[in-house]
């Protein structure tokens, strides 16, 4: 097999072989039913309940909020959204990943009016402009903590302190997806939803997880045989939650460490890349992760098709929604078209070498400038 | 580790080891998003189509259908029903999963009237009685394939064609998680909407799928990315969609052989059983790996647990909802409270050998005569 360079971390990343490993068991012999009310049953609804416990203590007390395993953020996002929306409007950002973005969109469809605060040019939201769209109707604000196609933080605590400030009903989530392992993270009193996955972090695809508050008025979103404390019924994917469980321990391990050395791994790639072609997108204080940049007047596209060919791979945007010429969570930061078609992001790992970055910045230089000279 | 005689797997099944096994590369090596526009995600893309269409044709012309993979038989179970009944009212059996009756009890929050059918004695709907509920504002009718309690076969293509004839707009969905890979099936043109789940045939928890006819009307379930036709966004579950795909080649290839053999440990499992104190409740002609008696005056559940001691693992109904001190589903077959406390399943696998089932009876023989004894 050939060696591939791959920096596209934000779109999904290699399982964790360590905690894919520890999960092996209960593919093996833990693989009971975990509602069955004998020894082996009861043994796996155990460990479940440490999976849960283990991965909420990370970044919210456990005597303030719960968390429900859903199978993937966008169902997190999801049922976040439809139980938290119920009634006048629903304010969120122009830069959330397509699972927040397209909720939004059919809330109109069930009577309730969607609002997108615009976003700033380097992929934070206008927070002004944000607080300005809440008023004594506003049920739900969801605004993306680390947003995925240009690694922009919004500060989610001070923001949901004010939303509350302005309208104590108001409930306040935020799609945690690309800052959970990755960021600090400690949920403050304002925050009632937040979601996360398991993916992003060397957990499998499949498993997510949403985290409320737990003076919430519970509500059921899968119908059936009472899991999950009833709001999420379905036989649990135990795998898939163990796994998430044993990734997240080895991301919070070492999560300040790690996020320093992307930093620089980060910096170096940008530094490493030509500025007569490629200009930043994203912020030097946002996620040390992700590196948005566009090649202006080419298309990213192509170039990601290029660079594939040698075995280095990058991102145009967010790979879970893959229909649009460009990125809309990038247009609504304000760039011209020459600016959106040339976007490529690139996203690291902990796993992630200089040499891999320093290899994929020579390989963007190379196809970029023989792309232009074909113009 | 103590040996253990599992006959739950009506509940869940050990995963397969040699789709496990397969499915391991997707771990490994192919764990790139499928939405990913460079090579290693467009591998992993055709791998989730030709696994889609494997497990569609086991079952149904790829032509006249489509299948939507989910994250378990109960999400498959609830989009169906929340789509297919949004008028009017809905028809059901009293032996369907919780899947199907909570999603149907909670219709009536949302407009639409549920109207459930009594069963007959062997755990089969009464085929009139239903039909006698389906009149011109019925928009879905619901059949359970294999009622999971008691095994009980009901014959829903021919039910399909009886409502079918009677309001020819009116959907017909069955839940086929205890059928599929279990008993022959091919979808006819009356069913609409069928179910299926992973687990129950040595796939891995935390997937399932809905099958539907393409003529239907799409409608999305989850919204944000696009995923599944835009039907259920969210990043898919490869590895157990793979283990999906790989367990149902092994189940089908054999699927006639195991089922005969099947059939006849359940007799001889029945055989074995005292019969002044197990009355029989699965019908003859029901699912070879359903056995379901009951102890008549003594308690099914304080059996499972004296049992379950010596290692000899069995079900006192739906291990998904374990909520109730008895079955509703068979009490709606007419039992006495006396039968109703004394329900144990037994569920076999093409695994189980004639030893475990022989020593399965005897336990129980000895355990309920202690038990009988103490009274």
């Amino acid at each position: 097999m050939e060696t591939v360079i791959y920096l596209d971390n934000a779109a999904t990343t290699r399982p964790n072989a360590r905690a894919v490993s520890r999960a092996q068991a209960f593919l093996d012999e833990k693989w009971y039913n975990p509602s069955a009310l004998y020894a082996g049953g009861e043994g796996v609804k155990r460990e479940i309940k440490g999976a849960r416990e283990s991965l909420l203590s990370r970044i919210a007390d456990p005597a303030q909020f719960e968390l429900t395993f859903t199978s993937c953020g966008t169902e997190a996002d999801d049922q976040a959204i439809f139980c938290g929306a119920r009634r006048g409007n629903a304010v969120t950002t122009s830069g959330e990943h397509a699972a927040v973005n397209a909720s939004f969109r059919e809330l109109k469809n069930r009577g309730v009016e969607p609002r997108f605060a615009p976003s700033l040019q380097d992929g934070r939201v206008d927070e002004e402009a944000l607080l300005s769209l809440v008023d004594e109707k506003t049920s739900l604000v969801s605004v993306v903590h680390v947003a995925s196609e240009t690694g922009a933080v919004n500060d989610i605590f001070r923001l949901a302190a004010l939303v509350k400030k302005k309208n104590p009903r108001c409930l306040v989530m935020s799609d945690g997806v690309q800052a959970f392992g990755k960021l600090p993270v400690r949920l403050t009193k304002d925050i009632d939803l937040y979601t996360v996955s398991a993916h992003k972090i060397g957990g499998v695809k499949g498993t997510g997880a949403l985290i409320r508050k737990k003076t919430l008025t519970p509500f059921t979103y899968l119908y059936g045989g009472g899991q999950e404390g009833g709001v999420r019924s379905g036989t649990e994917n135990v795998f898939g939650i163990m796994c998430f469980a044993y990734a997240a321990e080895d991301k919070f391990s070492s999560l300040q460490a790690d996020g320093a050395r992307a930093r620089e791994l980060r910096e170096a790639l940008f530094s490493a890349l030509d500025r007569d072609i490629f200009a930043r997108i994203s912020p030097e204080e946002g996620s040390p992760y992700i590196l948005t940049v566009s090649a202006r007047g080419l298309r990213g596209a192509v170039l990601q098709q290029l660079l594939s060919r040698g075995g280095v791979y990058v991102g145009t945007g967010s790979a879970c929604s893959s229909k649009k010429p460009f990125s809309a969570a990038i247009e609504a930061c304000g760039y011209r078209e020459d600016v959106l078609y040339g976007v490529l992001r690139m996203s690291l790992s902990p796993q992630t070498t200089r040499e891999e970055v320093l290899a994929c910045a020579a390989a963007l230089n190379e196809e970029a400038r023989a792309m232009k000279g074909r113009l």
